[in-house]
């Protein structure tokens, strides 16, 4: 298979021992899927650190956040017949699911792109009854001078797409759940198509259809509608099992370009590597082409082994001329970076 | 358990045998789930008619309408081993999942609100690319002097929210989808709460969270957002498995009362019942009280027996004064109708 990522020898760029946990009594599992962005003349990352209480190996547990900011755990046994389904990532008790970690975001910030330091607190935590198992994979898209994150919010709902805006990474307005569960993988466009705002995301169900990317369009950002699928999985390919798009697609000449993963099922779970859509200037729910080898697979040690392995998903990315400086999680515990060439990646679907 | 429905004596109103098929060579095989409303001093349904090619009991087909609005076929072998997971409703071939109908919608007019014509011709079929396995399920809610459907478009793409209006019956103005999949059970408040429109409606999704019940709201009814939840299922109750809102929200002096459906797991598959939500006057989010026990069950042999049995399913009613005229689907098969007192409703609500 091809890949087309210079990965930075630097890598992993952020780990889970170079972070801070956010509070006495817990450990950072992972620190990945950044969102990416310049600000001031630096670059910034808002990094998803998942993080957990110290076990003893005999119990598992899950967290949550109540509507007062305090945090609640429930501890289950390893050996209780009631839990299944235990992977590292999320468990089964009582035929009802519940995640391991709880996650928030973490900016860190860089001179060069490449060597980053990361904040000592947290600069958002779930904050509402939608986000009590946490926030998690926000996409940032600047539109004029507001920078908008759109990130999975997590809770016993379900999971659905938040939104929240801000212009100096300080202060934020919140948009609230912008499209309900089960949904993520949201990003929005940079700029208005046919005078509208206009976002990609990945709703999952099961039954009819499945975890597609799909478009959606809003007048005020509150406020969605006009769905329509873009992109379905492909079976027996590498992207046979659910897609969902990256960062904020890259306008060219010859089309949106958007860099979005996707999953196969192999023995040992999920692969999940990265490949290219192109969507039409003006109506960006119509695919040009799309790739038929992954751009991106995972390939280090730092890719394939960790809490989730085999695993590289983006969902921040900063273009500088013919450059994307890619940023991505790995095995689902590391921020990682690579650069791409916009030009090599439209090559890469002109064959 | 109780029951505070008068079903009508002339149940069924409608039967799949009482309703000319759309074309030659097929069969009607349900006529339920209707939606209802008042028009020029008529009561009005609009029937979901399910229909299938007369088979030979040795094979099973799924139908979807093409862009040009011909029917396509696709017919699998009963004894092919890549066939599973079949029921009367649906089934899996190589981890695809297809339904055994497609689903129109008809009218049928009524001048006492129990002897229904149905009109020979569909008002309403499948007509975009989310709707290529047909419509189901609609909700009427006239707000001013327009009526607005809210129902379900089945498509490979999954199940989303589609709405169109009208205020004549013959001429509609289409919303497109104003939910992505996966999602159903959408209706509309008939009046603006706090400013905005308001809806209620039912994800479906695998993991965390479940079939809830939702609401958002909308300036312009195109675009939805501040989506919340209202209320989910109950373990080991008769609203375990789902649960879904059914028409509009009837405005009383306690709050905003609605009757829902929720199902029970149950060795044959599913029982459906019907229960209510009170919700609050101004924040519709908020629930007041919620029904213990169902308020309507399968007891009739037409509820038990049928296309797909032991289900009583609303989603359209006439309200006039204390009296609820209550239109529901029984056994997936037969449009029924059952008259509700406002009050005995509210009045189990309370102990």
């Amino acid at each position: 298979m091809s890949d087309l990522a210079k990965r930075f020898a630097t890598n992993p760029i952020i780990s889970p021992r170079d972070v801070k946990p956010s509070r006495e009594g817990f450990e950072v599992v992972c620190t990945f899927n950044p969102g990416a962005f310049e600000f001031n003349g630096r670059f910034g990352l808002v990094v998803r650190v998942a993080e957990r209480r110290t076990t003893d190996n005999e119990s598992v547990e899950s967290l949550s956040i109540s509507r007062n900011g305090e945090i609640e755990f429930q501890s289950f046994s390893l050996t209780d017949p009631k839990l299944k389904s235990l992977d590292s990532r999320s468990f089964i008790y009582n035929d009802t699911e519940y995640i391991t970690t709880l996650s928030h975001f973490r900016l860190a910030w860089s001179s060069d792109g490449e060597k980053f330091s990361v904040e000592d607190s947290p600069i958002l935590s779930g904050s509402s009854d939608n986000e009590s198992f946490g926030i998690e994979d926000t996409r940032v898209t600047k539109i004029g001078s507001e920078y908008f994150l759109t990130y999975t919010g997590v809770s016993s709902n379900g999971y659905g797409v938040q939104m929240k805006s801000t212009t100096d990474w300080k202060t934020f307005e919140d948009f609230g759940t912008v499209l309900p569960p089960f949904n993520k993988d949201a990003v929005l466009f940079d700029e208005k198509i046919n005078g509208k705002y206009q976002m990609l995301h990945r709703p999952t169900g099961s039954g009819l259809g499945g975890p597609y990317i799909w478009s959606s369009t809003s007048t005020d950002l509150f406020h969605w509608g006009h769905h329509v699928c873009v992109a379905t999985t492909r079976p027996n390919m590498w992207d046979s099992a659910r897609i969902g798009a990256g960062s904020a697609p890259i306008k060219t000449e010859a089309g949106w370009l958007e860099i979005y993963h996707g999953a196969e099922v192999v023995p040992t779970g999920h692969t999940y590597r990265l490949g290219a859509l192109l969507l039409d200037l003006d109506d960006p729910t119509r695919v040009i082409a799309r790739s038929q080898e992954p751009i991106m697979e995972p390939r280090s040690n730092y890719e394939t082994d960790g809490f989730y392995g085999n695993v590289v998903f983006t969902n921040g990315q900063i273009v500088q001329g013919d450059e994307i400086l890619l940023y991505y999680g790995a095995a689902d515990t590391y921020t990682c970076g690579a650069r791409f060439s916009i030009k090599e990646i439209l090559n890469s679907l002109k064959s």
